[in-house]
């Protein structure tokens, strides 16, 4: 942490913080630049950056130097992590995440009944996927919207999963229903909602199921992996990331796929990075396309709404694919994938 | 609801969604309006409006007729609701927010020691306010930053209570706390993090607390009003809603608070308003001006965060007002909402 | 200026750099921090901060010491500028802006015909009003809008100003326009989106004309600063600022109108700062509140649209008000000025 | 249009607004929809949305029927337009911008000398580009930072052309600038700041030159649609438009790059569509994903900075590629383009 000393910063001022910054435990370096001093702190054993340190008199600013989060960070640890997903299930062969492979997962918005289901499920499985994504417990803007199938949900999953070999991706929104849904799902989700709802992640992080951790609509980079800091630090490694789209000016689209944010938290972190282009644009014209620019972007897999009536859906119809479009996006992104690897 | 068919649209488009329209049990018109059709569609018992007939063939755009919270609205609502805190308390008298009284609630981000809140709280006091808060469960972006006394602080508050007479208002991250909260609690507040924390909301909704919702921080004025529905619709009438800042691309001020929104939700909705100029501007030397802003825009109060020594504070200092400045800040503001009363 | 290195910067990354910089003829010491090393840069002469020393092999990030705009900053420049309106005038009494007065400058968005235009300003006037606002090169998002009346508008302002005696606030768009606005205007505005259009802002620093540069809707607080300093630095001392409100996600009203930048502009720079609450919300219902906001907290004046007949106005009638409620408006604001005097 | 009445909206509001609709020779007729009434307008002739229809009394909402841009938009115009580039030139091959061809225009932020931009130049070439980009006008956002070199630039862009066969692009800010700018320049660039300098957009609409049109940083994708009608308007069909990144609250990147705008502006308009991913990122270690990106999501060609020696560069160091990284991202980006022609 750097602290910027004011323009009209007496010597007292500066004394009285470094003294103050002594008794804490921290080493404190006084020097100037120009007409202004800065006083350097560091710690031995993690990162240190308070920003209340700017209300000491004096003070004009304060600066980070390192990164916040340390397990989420490649500074310290370089190699990709790989998330197995089905690593101990017979009759299945396990996914990776992050390690190489590209997997796209598909589905439903919110699981109807177990007709629509099933049928859905087979076609997600002909388009050459193996995840299957459905939501039983959902989180909708308006009290008087559709809210989820909930416990009866769970079983339809359990059928799908046994009927197809699907491996299941589903969301909880609650402490409680970590529990419920933890038999039969191999991934659990958390919605842009609730990344920031930190007892949910760290009830999350005391488990060793892979988590995928959905970027919260307004949250910087940074919030986003601090967010998964707190999932990892919980003791839990298997968590996947995924842009989703964050709220801007631009209403066309329902939210703007942050397409930056792909190479940016690869660079920054070491976890695996996947992409929602449903949810990122709301718009089903647009999925293809920003599926593509994903994958060519660099992402470990997506994440896609499917529905085989999306005239029908309880919710989300508007930017699901039918899935005879899902086979399509699937072969091109692979042959994306495909063409890219031949310059690695 | 009206959905506006697309320009190459045909009859048979048309006709197919007008009889799905009605198989739906809704009454369907198609009109024309120059080169294009439309199709309103009217339900009895309540507001309508699917998103979702956009995927429709033909269809080009669905607008929404009225406004989809109806507990929340003026529409339905004409007369402002008041909020009693402390009703049934003997010994003190109550507060009513949002039926002509201005009330400032007072108090630090965290509470951190029986010494220092009790020392707040009685500068609190003298400054004119009847109401403190302070925070013994935290929401905190980084897992390394201080979480919370839990309990333990719902003990200090307790203290505070009884030692000063003030009401307390303290927020609660999920369903289990709230209970723990309930007794010492005259107001359970639901930060910004967890406006669209839907079974928070459900949870509070069943009972009859006062609650205080902090508007998201990305969250439009509709959806802010709909997450006030989820409380109200469970049948609690005691909601309180707050503005505290706008996620923008502005970074000198942590938030940019939205002043628009007080005279605007006035309009839209029966509810008091508060204003939280502490978070929606993250600067001490900003928060009397913006404070004193909301209360000539309008709003029924406002929600201060104070410390006696803001820069020893574990969260938030940067943002505090010491309480010397408090009393300048309410007499201030007192003296606007006087003025303006005269030209009622 | 500070640069930070990167964790795995080499001796000789460091060295390459302080040797460039030396070249440049700044002065470099390098420091420790922790396990960082940081190089601090400073010249004499003027602010310093390039954001290509990032593009550096080893460096992780660079931090600006000072601010970048010095004209306009309060750190050079401690008393508040107070721009005169009017100063050689016969048979007029001069106004000041910054000063503490306080003015709301009002009129129609454009100036439709000599009839309107008239009994609007006379209206303005009766409403106790000084300045009087008209548009006759405007800037319309659409090319099928209405364009202005150009030239022949100025004439119209002209007879306003000749038989009102109101002082004329008038936009220019290019830098032709500003020679034939000339004469009639007494301020000359600049629009938000030509908050950035240098060359038409350097064309005014090079007159003594007072220049009403309104906020970019999408520039940073510093962004707004620094374009103020390109009149400052071309010699024109006479630069009133004006908050108009931000785009953000909020869709409900037109813009956001940033209150905070009220406040934290008055204390980063001692130019006048005008609040326009007309394009800031949108909505002719919100004005009122909004102003008596921005009036309490600490803007110097107002820019207000007005139109006796919103209905017929050819160009922002949905938020302009009728003149009967701008009378009300003033006085609000006036007597909250009045208040707040008394605490000074 | 569509005239939402308010629900206590009276008959006789809604017989003034019929009477006046009628007055200004449009067609209104008055529907029934639930308890609400709503008056559809048309008009022969052209696109009508009227927002101002909601300052009369009794009126709630007005909506349009169809797109207010009607030259830019696919409605009207279903081919693609592909702007050609050198047509009369004797010994250079003509290029084609939005007919299929892959274009990626490359070059420094500023032209700084004719050494460097030479040098950088035959780079350019030799990667494969046939398009040259270099500024001489700058618009920077402090007076303090380089201005560009203005006339003696055009000299060295001229050189440039000559001796290497490269196609010019490069930005005017002002009308005079087209002059100077003519002859030299294949493209004239309209930068983000200038987006809505309609002035600038009219004289430009008045030639026949191609001209590359950038979004404003806070321009919806509709509003940019009606710059460039601004153009097309004026008589010219040249106009290549380019996604250059929206201000978010993103603050890693420097802007957020809209990748969703690329495939909605393709349904939308007929027009060409460049992405440029140097200010669209800000940071060079981004530039090639989010170039593979916007060319799988369907771009038509890139607009990339390239510097020889960014270290040195006099602008926007931070985010130019070195011509090695340029060769391998346009190898990239050309097979993924073949790769995805496979599938059309």
């Amino acid at each position: 942490m750097i602290i910027l000393m004011a323009h009209w910063a007496t010597e007292k001022h500066i004394e009285d913080l470094r003294e103050h910054i002594i008794d804490l435990g921290m080493a404190a370096h006084i020097i100037e630049s120009g007409k202004r001093k800065l006083i350097t702190v560091s710690v031995s054993g993690g990162p240190l950056f308070d920003k209340s340190f700017e209300t000491w008199p004096g003070v004009e600013k304060v600066f980070p130097i390192i990164q916040p989060f340390m397990l989420a960070s490649r500074e310290f640890h370089q190699e990709n992590t790989v998330v197995p997903v089905g690593l101990k299930k017979k009759n299945s062969t396990p996914v990776f995440l992050g390690g190489g492979e590209f997997h796209v997962i598909a589905g439903p918005c919110a699981i109807e009944d177990e007709k629509t289901a099933l049928e859905i499920a087979f076609k997600v499985k002909e388009a050459g996927c193996s995840l299957f994504r459905g939501g039983v417990f959902k989180a909708r803007t308006s009290p008087y919207s559709f809210q989820g199938l909930g416990k009866s949900g769970l079983k339809i999953l359990k059928k799908v999963k046994k009927e197809t070999g699907l491996f299941i991706v589903t969301e909880v929104l609650e402490i409680q229903e970590i529990e419920e849904a933890f038999e039969v799902a191999d991934i659990l989700q958390v919605g842009t909602r609730n990344m920031s709802n930190y007892r949910l992640l760290e009830s999350l992080g005391s488990t060793k199921k892979p988590v995928l951790l959905k970027r919260g609509m307004s949250s910087t980079i940074k919030e986003y992996l601090m967010a998964a800091e707190y999932i990892l630090k919980n003791g839990n490694p298997n968590v996947i990331l995924c842009e989703r789209g964050i709220r801007t000016f631009e209403t066309y689209t329902r939210f703007t796929l942050d397409i930056n944010a792909i190479p940016a938290i690869k660079q920054l972190s070491h976890l695996p990075m996947l992409v929602d282009p449903s949810h990122g644009t709301g718009i089903w014209r647009l999925v293809e396309s920003v599926s593509l620019a994903a994958t060519a972007a660099g992402a470990d897999g997506l994440l896609v709404e499917v529905h085989s009536n999306p005239q029908m859906a309880l919710s989300d119809g508007l930017q699901s694919l039918i899935p005879e479009r899902l086979k399509s996006l699937v072969d091109k992104a692979k042959a994306i994938k495909k063409v890219l690897r031949v310059y690695e």
